[in-house]
């Protein structure tokens, strides 16, 4: 803040400030409720989390969390092993009515090279996530790391959005992953990237429990 | 997937594609893991999310709950009233011995233009932040929103900086908002942007339970 221009309210008394701010936040208010009004429609929404940034994932359960607040059932397709670790879990196995966990043990694993293992893995996975979404108990299924998948074509696109566009009209679908389909990017209603702006392993920092994992 | 030029694997046989899959495979995990191998140090991280696009608050969220998971205290200040809903608050509440959520009912509302009382609320839930940062016993605090009473110069960035700069070595504090402050960014550790690529509301569908609150 030490080289910018001065700003309108950097003249104000603090008296003409609050009035200007008071007027400022009436406008925003009047402003925000004018859209709101004109948004009516409710339906299930496709979400995609994507880019080189942390959060991906970690978003995608601060939803799940929240959802089973609200008590929603909830299902959760782990499609890489390794992608979350114990910390979600625990959390998770303290709502055992609400969420169901398919985490792919022989799943996607970066260590072993071995692809057509890996191809079996992930058909296993979505079929499972099949069943899910076509379940309607289901408020919200989250395909983790389901954009790798897709990446490394050890799922047919197409069979996927498929799935995607046939959906119960009220379940959301949350995909992570960094590298998203242009195509299911076309198809997602709500798409976030996460891009990382700083990182600690630049500064030779190791990942850490609670943080990383 | 229809007008790319061909990869190099297109051109192979199946065969020849899981070769070429397990040697890059290969190659990606002896890079990752002499990167590792440099990250040596552990310390309390400063993370900060920021951007206009979905996820900053949720991914902070998923960060608290594996802490949690992982039986870690946290700390957890609102600064701003209705940044979160019921579905967080439910989940919080399944682990009272570990979580203390200061959330400031009175906090900045965005509806009342009320300059005055929301810097008075500022006030006091970065007086009750202090007190958390200073307690080593919090191994992870949320600042939900604190970008947002920044930048509307309702607390003193110098002073949030000192605190910051001189919090316990092992603390990890997580701070939220669009419009992260340049200085915020510069002491941060791990600053993550989120960026909307594509919303909802755009097509006229509204905010629903278990995605947006």
């Amino acid at each position: 803040m030490t080289d910018r221009a001065p700003k309108k309210t950097d003249l104000m008394t603090e008296a003409e400030r609050d009035a200007y701010h008071a007027e400022k936040m009436k406008k925003k208010k009047e402003a925000r409720n004018r859209i709101l009004a004109t948004k009516t429609e409710e339906k299930g929404l496709v979400i995609v989390h994507t880019g080189k940034g942390k959060g991906k994932s970690t978003a995608a359960f601060g939803m799940v969390f929240r959802a089973l607040g609200h008590g929603f059932t909830v299902g959760v397709v782990q499609f890489v092993k390794g992608a979350w670790g114990t910390g979600e879990r625990t959390v998770l196995e303290r709502f055992p009515d609400l969420v169901t966990i398919k985490a792919m043990g022989e799943g996607f694993t970066w260590d072993v090279a071995d692809r057509q293992r890996d191809i079996a893995a992930a058909r296993a996975a979505w079929d499972a996530a099949k069943v899910m979404i076509a379940d309607e108990r289901y408020k919200l299924i989250l395909l983790d790391e389901l954009n790798i998948v897709l990446r490394y074509d050890y799922l047919p696109l197409d069979e996927v959005l498929a799935v995607l566009h046939t959906k119960p009209r009220d379940t959301h679908v949350i995909i992570t992953g960094r590298n998203a389909k242009d195509e299911l990017i076309e198809l997602a209603d709500l798409v976030t990237e996460m891009t990382e702006i700083k990182h600690p392993f630049r500064a030779g920092v190791k990942a850490q429990k609670g943080i990383e994992f």
